[in-house]
C-alpha cells in the first residue's frame, strides 16, 4: 500500500494505488513512484513511470542520459580525491586543487571550508583544532568552567560558537551561544553562561541577554501614556531565531503563535483584547509538541505602540524565566527537544524542556506604570524525561492576567467598617436599652448581654452586607464601566482583596443567619391571649343552670386563631416569584455574563466565544444587586397594589376580629406587646347568617360606630408599654397552670380544667382592664412620637398607667410574624442566595437550596409557632389547619 | 525594522535587530542578514556578516572566492550558449554541446527536455509543437471540443496534460487531467471531462473518476459484515494528490484534516466516534484558506477495516460533489485558489472555489447496507468572486449525519395510534353514558355531544402522550443503549418521524389543554350546599321571640366554608417540589446532557468535550419520564408517608365537618354528586371551648357513636345518584331565588332577604331529606360494585330512591378539588413543561414559564370557585380568607 512497501523492480502506480512492474533492467527509484535504470544504464525519460534503459558498455554520464567513452579507456574509475568530468562525448577524472574537495557524490570538486583554509591554509583541520565542523587557530579556552549539560548540542557546538562568535566574528554563533545559554536556564554555574560573559568583552555582535540594566527598576524604562480602549487588540510583536541563531523573521503575535493549546481562532485571539482576563490549558502529548517544533525556537517579544510623536515604536517585553526568579531576561523558548539528544542530533530526544505555562502579567494603571513593568511575561519550564515514552500527556497552560495596586482600596473598606462596625455598636446599645425598658429590667443581666450580642449581631451583619454590597456595586461599575483608557483592574484572583471578601461575606451570613434564628426563636415564644367580647345573650336565664363559665361558642376564637396561624409566615413578597424572577434575569436573560473578568457587557457571549474566568466580587455584585432589586420592586408592588387593590392578608385579620368580637393581646416581651381591638361594633357577633349578612350592609352604609378602641376612632391597632404591676397580675393569673404542670400532671382532665379556667380569668381580667374597669392598672391611648418611631424607643416610662400607642398603619403587630421582618428575611435570602451560588458557581443549585431552606425555615416557624399557639390560646390543633 | 528595509550597503543585525553598515565594496545579500562582496571582487567568509573582499583584477570564479586568469585573455566574457568553466588557475568559456543547453545561471551545460529531443531530434521545439513546456511530434487534439474555464491554468496544461498521458504514459499527466476533470464539476460540457474520456480509451495510466459501475447499486459494492462499538474511531485515510498529479502519500484522517474550522483536537475527533452525530461551522476568510492551502489538494478517501480473514484492507468512500448530483465520484478537494488564476500562475486568483459543506454520511445498520453505501461523502463546492478583497468572510461547515431506513417505525406508530384511538372513541362513549345518567339526560342533545368531544379530547390527549412518551423512551432505550455492535440510528433531524412526533405532541397537548380547562369549568361552576344541623338550644324559650328562622351562629358554617375554600387548589403533590427537583435533575446534575445524538451517557461532559446537537425525541423521552418519575414518587411520598404521618388536608376538612355539626352537599351534574356527612355525634357543637375540649376527649376515648350517616359506621363521605323527583324538588326550592335575580334584583335588602329563606328552606330540606323524612323522595345507602368503581359508572338507575354509594377511602368528593383529577394536572404539567423546553431548548425557562401557568391556572381556579362558593353557600368573601 505504501509506495516503499513496493517490491524493488515495482513501481507504486498512483493511479490505482497499487504497485506495477517496473521494465526490464529497472529498479524502484528512492521514492517508489517510478523505475530508474539500473547502474551501466542510459536512460531515456518522457515523463513515464517506465522509462526506457539502454545498455552502456562505456562510462554513464552524470545525467545518466548518456552513454561516453573514458579518456583513458573505456570505463572510467575515478580515485577518491578525482571528479569525473563529461564534456561532448567523453569523460574524464580530474584531480581537485589544494583547496577544494570533492563534494559528497563526486560529481564537481568545491572550495574546502572557509574556516579550515583561514585556520591552517589548507583543506585539511587537525582534529585537535576542529570544533563544530570550524576550524579554529587556537581552539583552548582558558579561564572558563562550568556545568555543560549532557547533550549532544552542547558538547559538539558550545566551545565552537564561543570561539566563532569571538574569533570570527560570527554572528550565527554568538545568536548560538546565547541560545545556549537561554538553554541551561536551569543548570547551575553553567558554561554557556560563564562563555557568554566572557565573550562580552570581546565580541561585537552577542545579543542582549539580561533585560536592561538590573539597577534601573523594569517599570521604568517602559513608554508613559500608553492607552489602551475596552477590547482593543494588544499589537505584540516577536522576533523569532533558530537554535542555531538564524533570524527566521519577525511575527505578529496571534492566536495561536504562543498557544500550545489549539482552540478556534476567536477564542484564541480573546487573549489580546484588552482587558480580557484569559486562561488556557489543555494537555497535549509530548510527541504533539515535538511535532510542532521539531527544532526549538527562540523568540523575542514586543509590545508595538505609536509613541508621543506618533511613530509605531516597539518596546521589549521583559520576561520572567519562572515565577521567582529575579533574573530578567529577553529571550525565551516553548519546546526544547534538542538538548535531549545525546548521542547524535537525529536520535530521539531522552529529556524534553517545555514551556508549561507562560502567564502574561498586565500591570495597570498602564499608563504610568510606576516601577512595575505594564507587561511582563513569566515562562515556567518543566522538563521531562521520555525515555522512549514520548506519547506521555502534559498539561501546558497560557493565561493572561490583569493587576494594580489596591492598597488604598483596602484602606478604604477598613475606614468604612471601622465608621459602620462603631455605629453597629451604638446601634445596638439603644436597641437593647429598648428592648431592657420593654422587658422590664432594670438592672444589667447575663440576659441584657445575650440580647446585646444578638442585637449586636444583626447590626454587624447588616455593616458588612452593605460594606459586601457596596465592594461589589463598586467594582461593577469602576471596571465594567471603562471604555476608553482602560487602567482599572480588578482584584487579583485569590490576593488579600478577594480574600478579605470572601471573610466580609461569609460574616455577614454568619451574624445574619444567628439574627435570624434569634428573631425566630422571639416569636415562636410570644404569649398570645384571644379576648372574647361576646357576653351570652341570655345569662340571666341560665345564670344558675351551668356551672360557672358562660355557654359562649368557642368556634369564633377557633376561627381567629386559624387565620393567626396562616398569616404567620405571609411575607410583603413572594418568595417563590423572587427565586423565579432572579432565575430568569441572572441565568435565561443571561445577566450573570456581565460577572466575568473581561470589558464586555453581552449577556448571550455565544458559544463559540472565549468565556473568562469568573471574578467573585462581580458574580457577588450583580447576584445580589439583583436579588435586592427584586425584592424591593416585588415589596414595592405587593405594599403599593397588591395589597390595596386585590387582597391584603394582614388587614384582613384585623377585620376579621373586628367581626368576630375577638381582641387579640400578643405579648412580645415582659412588659411590652401587640394589641389588636376586635371588639364588635354590633355588641354580638356570635349570630346567624342574617344578622350578620345585615350587620355587614350596615357597616357597608355607615350605619354604625367606628371600630376604633377609643370613641370616634378607626384605630384597632396597637403596642403597648405595661406597669409592673399589671404585669405582675398577669404572671399571678398563669401561675396556677404553671404549677399545675410542674406537678406531674395531675390528670390531664384536671390540666385541662385548671387551663381552661385560667383561660376565662384571664379572658375576664383582660376584658376589664381594657374597659377601664380596674382603676389601680389603667391604661392610656397616645400617639408615638416621631422619633420614637424612627428609633423603635418609648422615651416615657409606665409607672402609673399603661400606655397604648396608636397605629394608624394597622401593622404593627406584624413584628411577631415574618410579615414585619421583611428586611431580615430579605437579607438572609440574599445572602443565603449568594454565599451558595459564589461556592458552586452554579444560579440553578443555588436557587434550588435557597428554595429548601426557605422552606425547611417557614415549616419549622409554622408548626413550632402552631404548637405555642395551641398552648397559649388553647386552641385544638385539629381547628388550626 | 525589516531585514530588507535597511539601506543597499547595510545588513540587518539580527543581534540587535538594527541595521548596521557593510565595509567597504560591499552590498546587502538578498535575504539582508549579512553582506556580500560587489561584483569584481573575491570573497572571504569566515561566518561574519561583513565579509572580507579583495579586488579581482581577472575573472572571479563561479564560487566568487578565486580571481582567476582568462585562458583567452584576462577577463573572460562568455556568451548566451556558453558556461563559465573555473580550472585550477585559469576559466574558460565553453559552448554547450547540441543536445544540452546552459542553465539559468550560466554556471554549467544542462542535457535539454527529454520531449524536446523525442519530439524533434533537437533542444528546440517549435512553438507550434510546445504546450505546457513539453513538446509533442502531434500537438493536435481532433473530435474534441468543450468548454475551457478562463484560466491560466487549465489554458497553459489541459491539452498539454491530455497529450502528455496519452503520448508519453506520463502518470502525472494523467493524474492532471483527472484533476482538472475534478476542478471543473461546475462547467456544462467540460473540454476537461471530454479529453478524459478519450484518454480512457489510449491511456494505461488514467485514475478512476467516477465511482464503480453505476449500474450496480453504491452499497453492493460496499464490504459486509462492518462492525463498530459504542464511541469506536472510525479509521479513515486518504491519499493525496497535488494539482500537478504527484502522489502526495497516505494520511491518516484526524481531527483537522478535512475540517476547515479549527478548534481543540478533542472536539475536532469527536467526529470520527461512531455514533456520534457531528456538525460544526465557522466563518474563515478566504485569505485564510489560501494561506492554508496555496495549491489545491485532491484527495481520495478510504475506510481501513479488517476483513473476514482478519486483514486490513481499504475500501474507497463514494463521494458526491453536491447533494442532488447523480455522478459518484471518487476524488474532492477542499479550496481551489488555482483555477482563478487568469494572467499567470503567480497572480491573485479573481475567484476561489472551495468546499463550504462536507457531510459524512453514514447509513446504518452497517453490517448490511443493503443498496445504500454505509459511508459516503457529500461535498458541496462554492464559487466566491474575491475581486482583490481576500479578507472577506465565508462560511464552512462540516458534519457527520447517521440515518437508517425507519419505516417500519412509522407503521408501528401508526397501528398504535389505530388502536389506542379506537379504544379512546370508545372509553369517551362510555364516559359520556355515564355522564347522561348522572345528568338525568334521557335523550342525545346538543351538550351530549359537546361533553362527547370533551371527553374524546381528554382520552386523545392520554392516547397521543403515552405514543409520544413510548416513542421517547423507545429511542432512549434502543439508540443509548446500544454497547457493541451499534446498529440503530435515531431519526434524522427534521426527518418524517421527527415531525410526526412534534405534531403528535403539540396534538397531546393542545388535547389536554382543553381537557383542563373542561375539567376547571365543571369544578367552578358546581353546587354546594353547607348543611347545618345544629338547632337551638333553646328554640322553644325564643319561639315567638325571634321572626322565622331560629337564631343558630353562623360561625360553624364560616368556618367550613373557608376551609372548603382553602382546599380547593390542595394537589396530591407539592408542584413548586416538582419544578425543584426536575431542575435539580435535569439541569444541575445534568441528566439533560444524555439526550444529545451522541453513544456517551456522561451527565456533565465537561465544557472541553464536544457537544452533539440535540434530538427532540430524545430530549422529550428524558424530561418527560423524569417529570412523571418525581411527580409519581411525590405522589407515593405524599399519599402513603406524609399524609398519614404529618397532614392530610382533605380528611382534616371531613374531620372538621363532623366537629362542627355541617354537612357539605355537593352537586356534580344534575342528579350526582357528593355527600359529606358533618353531624355532630355530641349533637351540639356550637358550644364554648371547654365543652369542645371535653367532646374531643370524649372521641379520643372511643366514648361517642361512630360519625357514619348510618348508625355504626364511620363512613361519612359519599357519592350519590339522585331521583328525578328529589332534583324536581330542590330546583323549586331554588327557583324563587332566580327568579328575583332576573327581576332586575328588586333591591339588594329584598334579594338578601330572598337569598336568606332560599339557604334556610334548603337547609332544612336537605337535613330532612337526610334523615329519612320524606317517604316519597327517600335514599339508600349502598357498596359500588368493583366494576362500577372501576368503569365510574352506575349501573342502577334512581327510579324510586335516590343512591348514596359509600366511599370508604373518603376522599371521593374530591374530584371537584384539584386533590382527585392529579393524573390531569400531572399530565398537563408535563406535557407544558416538555413543550416549553422543546420549543425554547432552555429547562430553566421551562421551569419559570411552567410555574407561571400553574400560578395563574391556580388563581383563576382559586377566584372563581371563591365567587361560586360565595354564591351558592351565602358565606361572605370576608370570611374565605
Amino acid at each position: 500500500m505504501q509506495p516503499q512497501s513496493c517490491g524493488m523492480t515495482e513501481f507504486f502506480n498512483s493511479a490505482f494505488l497499487q504497485c506495477s512492474a517496473c521494465g526490464a533492467n529497472q529498479i524502484r527509484s528512492s521514492d517508489g513512484l517510478q523505475c530508474v535504470c539500473k547502474d551501466g544504464y542510459t536512460v531515456t525519460d518522457v515523463g513515464s513511470p517506465i522509462v526506457e534503459c539502454a545498455a552502456c558498455t562505456g562510462t554513464v554520464s552524470q545525467d545518466k542520459r548518456r552513454c561516453l567513452k573514458c579518456t583513458s579507456g573505456n570505463v572510467c574509475t575515478c580515485t577518491a580525491d578525482q571528479t569525473q568530468v563529461d564534456s561532448l562525448d567523453t569523460v574524464s577524472c580530474v584531480t581537485c586543487p589544494s583547496n577544494s574537495v570533492v563534494n559528497l557524490d563526486s560529481a564537481t570538486c568545491v572550495q574546502c571550508q572557509e574556516t579550515f583554509y583561514a585556520a591552517t591554509g589548507t583543506c585539511h583541520c587537525p582534529t585537535a583544532q576542529l570544533m563544530g565542523g570550524l576550524c579554529f587557530k587556537e581552539p583552548s579556552i582558558t579561564e572558563v568552567l562550568g556545568t555543560v549539560p549532557h547533550s549532544f548540542w552542547f558538547q559538539t557546538y558550545l566551545d565552537a560558537g564561543y570561539l566563532a562568535c569571538t574569533a570570527y566574528n560570527n554572528l550565527t554563533a554568538c545568536q548560538l551561544l546565547t541560545n545556549m545559554v537561554i538553554l541551561s536556564f536551569n543548570v547551575l554555574d553553567s558554561r554557556a553562561y560563564n562563555l557568554y560573559n566572557k565573550a562580552l568583552a570581546t565580541s561585537v555582535y552577542l545579543p542582549r541577554l539580561v533585560y536592561n540594566n538590573p539597577l534601573v527598576p523594569l517599570g521604568q524604562t517602559a513608554p508613559r501614556g500608553l492607552s489602551f480602549q475596552r477590547n482593543a487588540k494588544i499589537n505584540f510583536k516577536i522576533a523569532k531565531y533558530d537554535a542555531s541563531g538564524h533570524f527566521l523573521g519577525w511575527q505578529d503575535v496571534t492566536g495561536g503563535t504562543l498557544q500550545l493549546c489549539s482552540d478556534t481562532q476567536k477564542k484564541l485571539d480573546a487573549a489580546y483584547l484588552f482587558g480580557t482576563s484569559y486562561s488556557q490549558s489543555c494537555s497535549v502529548q509530548i510527541s504533539e509538541l515535538l511535532k510542532q517544533f521539531p527544532e526549538p525556537v527562540f523568540y523575542e517579544l514586543f509590545l508595538q505602540y505609536s509613541d508621543s510623536q506618533g511613530n509605531e515604536s516597539l518596546w521589549p517585553v521583559p520576561v520572567m524565566s519562572s515565577p521567582g526568579s529575579s533574573q530578567v531576561q529577553q529571550r525565551f523558548f516553548l519546546v526544547d527537544g534538542l538538548t535531549g539528544r545525546q548521542d547524535n542530533l537525529n536520535s530521539q530526544p531522552q529529556y524534553v524542556t517545555y514551556a508549561s505555562k507562560l502567564v502574561l502579567s498586565v500591570y495597570q494603571p498602564i499608563s504610568s506604570p510606576g516601577n512595575e513593568p505594564p507587561f511582563k511575561l513569566t515562562v515556567q519550564y518543566t522538563t521531562v524525561n521520555i525515555n522512549g515514552q514520548p506519547n506521555s500527556q502534559t498539561q501546558v497552560a497560557f493565561a493572561v492576567t490583569y493587576s494594580m495596586n489596591q492598597d488604598s482600596k483596602r484602606t478604604n473598606t477598613f475606614i468604612a467598617l471601622a465608621v459602620l462596625g462603631g455605629l453597629s455598636i451604638f446601634l445596638a446599645m439603644l436597641e437593647t436599652s429598648s428592648w431592657s425598658h420593654r422587658a422590664g429590667q432594670q438592672f444589667i443581666n447575663c440576659t441584657t448581654i445575650i440580647k446585646y450580642l444578638a442585637f449586636l449581631t444583626g447590626n454587624v451583619a447588616n455593616t458588612l452586607f452593605l460594606i459586601t454590597i457596596g465592594t461589589g456595586i463598586y467594582w461593577l461599575v469602576a471596571f465594567k464601566g471603562q471604555h476608553t483608557a482602560v487602567d482599572v483592574a480588578l482584584p487579583s484572583p485569590g490576593g488579600s482583596l478577594e480574600t478579605d471578601f470572601i471573610i466580609y461575606l461569609s460574616l455577614a451570613f454568619a451574624f445574619k443567619a444567628l439574627q435570624l434564628i434569634h428573631m425566630l426563636v422571639v416569636q415562636m415564644t410570644i404569649s398570645i391571649f384571644l379576648i372574647d367580647w361576646e357576653r351570652p345573650k341570655n345569662t340571666k336565664h341560665h345564670a344558675g343552670s351551668s356551672s360557672s363559665a358562660p355557654s359562649v361558642s368557642a368556634w369564633r376564637t377557633f376561627f381567629v386563631a386559624n387565620e393567626w396561624n396562616e398569616i404567620q409566615t405571609t411575607r410583603k413578597l413572594n418568595p417563590l416569584l423572587q427565586l423565579f424572577a432572579v432565575l430568569l434575569i441572572l441565568e435565561v436573560i443571561g445577566v450573570i455574563n456581565i460577572a466575568v473578568r473581561d470589558l464586555n457587557l453581552a449577556v448571550q457571549p455565544g458559544a463559540d466565544n472565549y468565556q473568562a474566568p469568573w471574578s467573585p466580587i462581580l458574580r457577588y455584585g450583580i447576584t445580589a444587586s439583583v436579588w435586592l432589586a427584586v425584592g424591593i420592586a416585588q415589596i414595592l408592588f405587593f405594599v403599593v397594589i397588591y395589597e390595596r387593590l386585590v387582597e391584603d392578608k394582614i388587614r384582613q385579620f384585623v377585620d376579621l376580629c373586628s367581626m368576630s368580637n375577638v381582641s387579640v393581646f400578643i405579648l412580645l416581651h415582659q412588659c411590652y406587646g401587640f394589641y389588636i381591638h376586635g371588639r364588635s361594633v354590633h355588641g354580638h357577633a356570635d349570630v346567624s347568617m342574617e344578622t350578620m349578612h345585615s350587620n355587614l350592609q350596615k357597616e357597608k352604609d355607615n350605619l354604625c360606630a367606628l371600630r376604633g378602641l377609643e370613641p370616634s376612632s378607626e384605630i384597632q391597632t396597637f403596642d403597648f408599654l405595661l406597669t409592673q404591676k399589671f404585669r405582675d397580675q398577669l404572671d399571678k393569673i398563669v401561675r396556677p397552670l404553671s404549677k399545675t404542670t410542674m406537678n406531674g400532671r395531675g390528670g390531664s382532665q384536671g390540666l385541662l380544667d385548671q387551663k381552661t379556667k385560667t383561660y376565662y380569668t384571664m379572658n375576664r381580667f383582660l376584658s376589664s382592664f381594657l374597659e377601664h374597669v380596674h382603676e389601680d392598672m389603667d391604661y392610656m391611648v397616645k400617639d408615638k412620637l416621631f422619633l420614637e418611631k424612627i428609633m423603635n424607643y418609648e422615651f416615657q416610662q409606665p409607672f402609673e398607667r399603661s400606655m397604648f400607642y396608636n397605629d394608624p398603619d394597622g401593622i404593627v403587630f406584624s413584628s411577631v410574624l415574618y410579615y414585619g421582618n421583611e428586611l431580615v428575611l430579605l437579607l438572609f435570602d440574599t445572602l443565603l442566595f449568594c454565599i451558595i451560588d459564589l461556592g458552586t458557581q452554579n444560579i440553578v443549585l443555588a436557587t434550588i437550596l435557597t428554595y429548601l431552606v426557605q422552606q425547611l425555615l417557614e415549616m419549622l416557624r409554622y408548626y413550632i409557632a402552631r404548637n405555642n399557639l395551641t398552648k397559649k390560646t388553647l386552641v385544638d390543633q385539629c381547628f388550626l389547619i
